[in-house]
């Protein structure tokens, strides 16, 4: 019987450098590798999202825009896919529907090609315009699953999810495994659920991270219930709070009936390029290498325990981590157990803290307080009605229960604006969007992109001598310092060298 | 259904810490881990073995005898587990069978309980007496498969040999896959074919290591197939060329039909432990981590690579590794396909580098004519005449077809007498089996053990004052210093500090 084909997304250009490095990789160090990615046969290449936009134009002085369309341009043959927050698009809030589907034209018109659309809590509307707006421009819009680990996340509910998804014309599920929770088992049962559920011909993406280091295994039990495209990075950029390596993914499959679009000869020089230029981004490169497994039993993820540790330490209360960790699950419980990704995370996480410091809900934060009266959206289970009544109290707002972007008035006029008064922003739809997301930071970022991209890690010179640092072979080049030094009338010369 | 129960063998006092640190580590930095590793529940605890018991003397003036004792003591409810390298056993040629007989006797004895009994050229004639010897002193004998990947290593050879280790009276079978060449699919299949031939209740280990990044996969499907017993390492001392981590092997099993035997909760203070020591012995570790994916196309092991590289340099020759590389499958194939582990990677690794620089076969390596003319044994698949008539006439050697071991006469009595002319070295049987294994570096060992362990790891001041100073935080600690300096009779006090 002829194997069936898995297809591969590389997220070597977005998730894997976001995840490894804080996302500062600049253009410069991507683009000669872009013709072999092209080359290899992927399904998709992972290259743009919320994180990568915010750090070109707040660390690199790029334009996201420009980089897209590079990546549109050196890679002809490839799909280019994206992740979007749904309808808080790249930035931090909802956004009326009129800039969602501005940004997923003005996305589609740069070379755009896969919409991944995402929502925090998994709240299908907070989906709906962004896939809607995706199909109009006819590109693929690939609906997404959140995956974690509650009493109201079973095989079910995400069955359910995915056929909402689909009900929304989505041409792909993704079930996006973020805080690498996602057990073999688990991952099998949800597939198979779903391929059963809405027939086999539903392509199933899977996204996994590497962190807890059983994902691996999670993917093949997934490719076995019938998974269609699985995520990896280019095994030079990847495991740690990364992804599972491309590399062997691929000879996992030798032999079983499965096996992959990618032809594996051209992975070596992609590989050979991100091993070269890594080490220049070592100082934002996350000290965790290896497994951690701990989220298994605390279900925190690790960004979200040094959150609270530090805004623990700030209050002076840094010996009570132990308390807030009990709390965690206590809040995520009254919140309807949402999924601990951003913003949920922080959200749950701080208000956990609050908690401890000052007495069960006796403050809330305003996201806590929004997050139980549904300015977020619909939470996966029920919310306690009793901190309901303590935010509507506290905040003296009224809880909501229909879409929130629904209650935001035209914006998109405002927005060009206020853009258009900028110093250094064009006029085009591209500048407004940037505004729109980063108000904040943009502003600085249109006065300064005159001067060109800015690449923040080391350079090559600086990456060989840390090398011979490393390797204690710094003092022996150094030449020995000469000094001339008089006493008493005397003049010697004195050479210095290190011991 | 009740989940079946899957065994763990911890490797971290073993195999994990030398693939990750040269086997550099000292008993003192296990001593304090031993109550937890002896609580969790592991099917065994692997503590001993060739690289253990080498560095023990060569550089820790440790003896080993002592350290498995101690590991006794300290370990009383765990089987504890070595592996053996059959009729070699820990040494570096053939020993004679009451050799073989007296350092298994004294293994158990000193509280050994599994012995894994392994021959590189996997030869069930080097294997015979060993586990003989064990059955009779009534432990736990493991005959072991090499896992290699050549035209004759297919499903029906590995169970072919399975029998030959089961006749032998195995108590059970480890499937051993030194260079993590084994993807799941194989696993499945001989895992399965051994139990469908030999039955269910045929106890199958799998030990992988974690290199090529696809064998925590592999694990999961030969558990699937019916595997008994896996091997893993404790999460801080696991992955790149060491093993899985033990943590998340078992986090895998969840929701699957299998459980194991294993208490997670006592890992925790394991992975802490070895986490603490790790950076003592940074010098000693392995620059590779992540994953490597060559070998499965090169079929070369990395160390084997890098003494070709090193051979060829010293011959002014580095530019001619391409060809070596293709010469390297040449020369296995002539010799029949043994698999390329210690000592046959070296061996065809040399012969191959001869075969470049000097033409094919011109001149053999004494080694390369031994393994030719069967001196290591029997090789997997046939030796190609011509080159075993070469090998003839170089060494005016006659080719073998016997047990190599048995060419040899007793050895016993001479091997007492030269030990007992060695300073330092007592009168135990103990010393005589390190001297008959150990003749170059046991006399300066018996010599110096007097002066107890050294530990080759850096202090913990020492470990801090790196981590200071990776921190950039050395030269903000040290403080300025002062000079006084006296120029044509005028005394200043001068002060430098770091610009």
């Amino acid at each position: 019987m002829k194997p069936r084909e898995i297809g591969i997304t590389e997220l070597v250009l977005r998730d894997a450098h976001q995840s490894l490095m804080a996302t500062r990789m600049a253009m410069e160090d991507m683009v000669d590798a872009c013709a072999d990615i092209d080359a290899a046969g992927y399904w998709s290449v992972e290259c743009w999202g919320g994180a990568t936009y915010d750090a070109c134009i707040r660390f690199l002085n790029e334009d996201p825009w420009e980089r897209l369309r590079t990546f549109r341009e050196l890679m002809p043959n490839s799909r280019l896919q994206m992740l979007l927050r749904g309808q808080n698009l790249l930035g931090y809030r909802h956004y009326e529907d009129g800039v969602v589907e501005k940004f997923v034209e003005k996305s589609a018109e740069n070379g755009m090609d896969v919409f991944r659309v995402f929502d925090a809590l998994n709240d299908p509307r907070n989906l709906a315009h962004a896939m809607q707006s995706v199909k109009k421009v006819g590109k693929h819009a690939q609906g997404t699953i959140c995956y974690t680990v509650s009493p109201v996340h079973g095989t079910e509910d995400y069955v359910a999810l995915a056929g909402r998804l689909l009900d929304m014309g989505a041409d792909s599920i993704a079930l996006k495994d973020m805080a690498a929770l996602l057990k073999p088992q688990p991952a099998y049962d949800i597939v198979r659920a779903i391929k059963e559920t809405y027939g086999e011909d539903v392509q199933i993406n899977v996204h996994c991270h590497a962190t807890t280091g059983v994902t691996q295994v999670s993917l093949m039990k997934a490719i076995e219930a019938g998974a269609d495209v699985v995520d990896t990075a280019i095994s030079s950029m990847s495991l740690g709070p990364g992804h599972n390596p491309t590399e062997s993914v691929i000879e996992m499959l030798d032999g079983t009936p499965y096996t992959t679009t990618v032809d594996r000869t051209k992975l070596k020089p992609i590989r050979d390029h991100f091993a070269a230029v890594a080490p220049k981004y070592k100082k934002f490169m996350s000290a965790v290498t290896g497994v951690k497994t701990d989220i298994f039993q605390s279900q925190i993820p690790g960004g979200m325990l040094s959150n609270m540790e530090s805004q623990l330490k700030a209050q002076g209360a840094g010996d009570r981590m132990d308390e807030v960790l009990l709390e965690v699950p206590n809040v995520r419980r009254d919140a309807g157990y949402p999924p601990l990704v951003t913003p949920s995370s922080q959200i749950v996480g701080t208000q956990a803290v609050f908690n401890v410091l000052m007495g069960k809900y006796k403050v809330m934060t305003g996201e806590f307080a929004d997050l139980m009266l549904g300015y977020y959206g619909e939470c996966p289970g029920d919310r306690d009605p009793e901190v309901v009544e303590m935010a509507k109290a506290q905040t003296k707002k009224e809880p909501i229960t229909e879409r929130p972007a629904d209650l935001l008035a035209p914006e998109w006029d405002g927005l060009v604006e206020q853009t258009s008064a900028l110093e250094g922003a064009d006029t085009s739809e591209e500048d407004v969007l940037t505004m729109a997301m980063f108000p904040q930071v943009a502003p600085k970022f249109f006065k300064e992109r005159h001067e060109g991209p800015r690449n923040v890690g080391m350079t090559e010179e600086q990456v060989e001598e840390e090398r011979r640092k490393a390797a204690g072979l710094d003092k022996a080049l150094h030449e020995p310092i000469k000094y001339t030094v008089t006493i008493n009338g005397q003049s010697r010369s004195v050479s210095v060298e290190p011991a």
